[in-house]
């Protein structure tokens, strides 16, 4: 929730949670053997079950749209947008949050339990997030590994020890906005006003550490283009391209530039990747279809264009599919279970959401099972989930749709939360699958657990983002402690989509188109000259976070690749078997500290000293007026 | 300098000394020895012959007391002190402080010279230091320890570079007093109004990780007491015992009771140990003289009273007294470099102190002399060298017959510092012996080698003061950046001699001599107890410290402490080897940042912004102000 409401940028934390869900159930396990209570040892199914059941509860935070289209739906976001109409607002509350997520979260699982088998075991798509992740697992249960693990975790304990100590020793110096470590001009005052600076938050130095390079220098490299060029430029234009009553955070005047843009690239790179991977995998499942139907025929295996294994299978593979397809969940459950739910979303979502019409919700129910299919299918064969391409795709049709004086600006977000629920557990819920047979793990209790999780996390997440809503007044506001970047931008596409362009500020329009085609063309040129040369240069979408946020942010996590990049040259085996370990310390310290700080703020206590920049004129001044 | 006008607390650099002089010297053999321009190797003599060089030369920076007797003597230190008399200051200028170390530092080199062999050779005294020293660079030429000693040399580089680069930062942000990290109120508000913060200076990190523990704890006890418990005490007796009009600074307010109540501790723990060391000293004189009469009528070697070695020579001590009795240095040469000296210095100190009447030189001359050869003794048994001390009496014994009508002030300053570089620069040299006769290298050069040395010291020294002096404007003033404690200390030694008791505060003199007792109380238990039990017992010396200066800079000894504790804990070897490299590469780092920070600051080049720490009803204020 932490990273949701500042970044957005999530890294994977597949690997932390089953570090950590290992590390605690063996420490807990070993003091129930010693006191005797336990005599079984801790398996690898359990711990597959346990990393499924984390996964799924806090992947809610990231697919319940609290950074991005259910808290953009609130007022706090709308009144920094172009259109300030209340009717088109609606608070979050924890009652309706809650039974939303409910709705929706579930059926991408019963979407998918049928197709499993076809994903892992007729076409063994690699998945490979789930594969890694059970690997590790697969570690963690040899002794050389358990020590390994044991290490890591220590020094995860370690890091987010220091993380959340530090966030507590930095809060006390946080009187009011503007002051403290987070609002530091460590480039000097001129290169603040731009957003240059880093503002020593542990999670970005994690978050960078556990980023690959290339999303770190793609932020970089769009940090310097956005703040270091293009809106001081737009900015000197004042008065010619907008006009300079408008406040700062108008989206009629510099901001409009910054936001739109953003979106342009999002846009551009995110159709570039749906076209891209749909094709692939519609192009994949042919060739797959047309052999089976071949191999079926005749008893020979395969031709080469498709991933089945063109050889036997292995022992190991054998003991795997066996295992796989031993414990089967019915598929009468799957069906009967995707009817009720659909059934009772049907009912509850226009309850909530009166502009979502029931035609939206036949159309959304009839595409979802599609995509959701076709998403988990992409993922296996390249590990990136769409979810929050579909998710923009639908706002953008449905708010065109239902248009300004429907509320369109409601029912695209509202759609977009139904779509990405759907999408997104879906192919998390492959992906585990996947972790599962190559662990052992009865595919029964993975989904049970995945059950149990999501239910978890459609309780918790909103409880953990009502607390940062009661308690950080300023939260999604631009430039304070939590900006929820996403929770903006995906309005602005929701406005976009019902007002279309003509609200735009002048050339912003112009400027968009460029930016939009400069993606994609940015994304072909990279598949084109291929990973050896395409690992210089830059991935638009990463690049388009800072000219929303700033550079700070950006400054953070290289701050996280350079130690990374140092450690790795100074003992590379060592970095490469605890950064992971380090980096989620950090990030999870930090996050855990934003629980007390914000029961803080809720019971009034409020940081006692302000560690204030002021120029030196400024300062004179001060010196004089405080004598 | 800079520790100087820091904390006044200069911990033993002579291990720093010899590793960068080999580090240094090895790297430029190398490098000519690849271009073809040397042929021999890089032996132990020079490198015992350049440590000799630097060491005297930095010794000067101590003992010509520019943190002590000398700015003593400023205006800046007498506007702080009771007597504002003009009369009774002497402010710095380059020409007379050169003049004057150079008729001061030399006498003591020529005192010692014939007695060399009598400490060294015939009663075999251990010179702690100078042993230690000898062992460093012994092992820096085998081929292990030239490699630990390059690793060494690299962490002290790259920990210099660090802490450079950390004042470099920490610049920026210190427009004007009170601002930036060396007022960062760490514990708090109210704990930084009593001086208690950790003020991030990599110097006091790097003392406390070359000062013993028990130094450390000594002092945190002192600061605890003194800012902690009895200085608010006393500011609850304003009007009662002192007058509020008095300014914070003045000696008749709390200021008074902070430094006479240091002075009584220095004072108490100084006599103690004179008399200590002074007897000891005798007592060991009286046997060795019984023992070599005995010796020579009778062909037995002496008691086990004695330190000389009751068994015979072993083979590596044969060929040390070899070579340290082969290269001898012409008594006639010590004595009329002695005579030639004495004569001149007599001549020139009047002219420059005319206070300083021609019978307090001869008095001083008769006395130095001896003094000088029972300090080198002494510290040849016990490592303390008793300069300060003996300096201190002297100031109160000339001040005391002088009087006010004459000056007695300058007058006790300056033959405290004729005292002090005499006696100093005496023991210096004998521990310099000690080093020469281990590591084989001939006295006549480490003879010149110290001669340069001084030198090159006396014409430095008061240069690099001289760039502070000027550089800063607030050099010595209570509470800056530059306190100089002992400047003002020794100029209240002085004071009290001249004019007694009885300008102090109401009741300073009964706390004043309840402290002078203690410390000797706690000086002897630790001396009954033993060294098993008194490490748990502060040293008073330590602890008078913080009493003037406050707790910030104990502080920052003790998270070196802390930071050696763990690294030690983690890694002892490691920690062993390579905490003196860190520590000194920490002290001298942020030391030379100094310099282009003071030609920064006579440049006219201000830093640009102010880290300002306000608490928040404060910030509230000034957030209106600036609006």
């Amino acid at each position: 929730m932490n990273l949701n409401l500042t970044t957005g940028i999530i890294p994977s934390l597949n690997i932390s949670a089953g570090l950590l869900g290992f590390f605690f159930v063996k420490t807990w396990t070993k003091f129930l053997e010693k006191s005797g209570f336990l005599k079984q040892p801790f398996t690898r199914q359990e711990n597959a079950v346990i990393q499924t059941c984390v996964v799924a509860s806090s992947g809610i935070a990231f697919s319940g749209g609290f950074g991005s289209y259910l808290f953009g739906m609130s007022e706090d976001i709308s009144n920094q947008t172009a259109d300030h109409n209340p009717q088109n607002t609606k608070n979050p509350k924890l009652s309706w949050m809650i039974v939303f997520l409910f709705s929706v979260s579930f059926l991408g699982l019963f979407t998918i339990v049928p197709l499993r088998k076809i994903m892992i075991i007729d076409y063994r798509l690699t998945f490979p997030s789930g594969t890694a992740t059970a690997h590790l697992i697969n570690s963690f249960h040899t002794p050389k590994g358990a020590k390994l693990a044991k290490k890591q975790g220590r020094a995860l304990g370690k890091f987010f020890t220091f993380s959340f100590l530090w966030g507590f020793f930095q809060w006390f110096f946080t009187a009011t906005d503007g002051c403290g470590f987070s609002s530091f001009p460590t480039f000097g005052l001129k290169a603040y006003d731009n957003k240059f600076y880093f503002d020593f938050s542990a999670t970005y130095v994690g978050v960078g550490m556990l980023c690959p390079y290339l999303i770190n220098i793609s932020m970089l490299v769009g940090a310097i283009l956005s703040w270091g060029i293009m809106w001081p430029l737009i900015n000197n234009r004042k008065g010619d391209w907008y006009s300079a009553d408008y406040p700062s955070s108008s989206l009629h005047g510099l901001q409009g530039y910054k936001v739109f843009i953003a979106i342009a690239i999002i846009l551009g790179d995110g159709l570039y990747n749906l076209v891209k991977i749909l094709s692939h995998t519609l192009f994949v499942l042919y060739f797959q279809l047309r052999n089976k139907m071949a191999a079926q025929a005749l008893p020979v295996v395969g031709n080469d264009n498709t991933p089945t294994p063109p050889h036997p299978l292995s022992y190991d593979d054998q003991r795997r599919t066996h295992l796989f397809l031993k414990d089967q969940i019915p598929n009468w459950i799957a069906i009967s279970g995707y009817i009720i739910i659909r059934v009772i979303s049907s009912a509850i979502l226009p309850h909530i959401f009166p502009t979502l019409k029931w035609y939206y919700i036949v159309v959304l129910y009839i595409l979802t099972p599609v995509l959701a299919f076709s998403n988990a299918y992409g993922c296996g064969l390249t590990d990136w989930s769409l979810a929050s391409s579909y998710g923009k795709l639908v706002i953008f049709l449905i708010g065109a749709h239902a248009g300004a004086a429907h509320r369109g600006v409601l029912a695209g977000l509202a759609a977009c939360g139904v779509m990405m629920n759907n999408v997104s557990t879906a192919s998390d819920l492959t992906q585990d699958f996947k972790t599962g047979y190559m662990t052992l793990s009865s595919p029964r209790s993975m989904f049970v657990s995945q059950l149990i999780g999501t239910a978890m996390g459609c309780v918790i997440s909103p409880c953990v983002f009502w607390i940062f809503y009661k308690a950080f007044d300023d939260l999604g506001v631009s430039g304070s402690q939590f900006p929820a970047p996403y929770a903006s931008i995906y309005r602005n596409i929701a406005i976009l989509g019902v007002e279309g362009v003509s609200s735009l500020p002048k050339n912003c329009l112009t400027l968009c188109c460029v930016f939009f085609v400069g993606a994609v063309v940015i994304n072909g040129i990279q598949d084109v000259v291929g990973p050896r040369w395409g690992r210089f240069i830059p991935i638009p979408m990463a690049m388009a976070i800072p000219f929303y946020i700033g550079a700070y942010s950006v400054i953070g996590m290289c701050v996280g690749s350079l130690i990374l990049l140092v450690w790795r040259r100074i003992d590379r085996e060592k970095a490469d078997a605890f950064a992971p370990a380090v980096a989620s310390g950090l990030i999870c310290g930090d996050g855990i500290w934003t629980l007390p700080a914000s029961l803080l703020a809720m019971g009034g206590v409020k940081p006692p000293i302000c560690m204030k920049f002021l120029s030196r004129e400024a300062n004179a001044r001060v010196d004089d007026f405080l004598l």
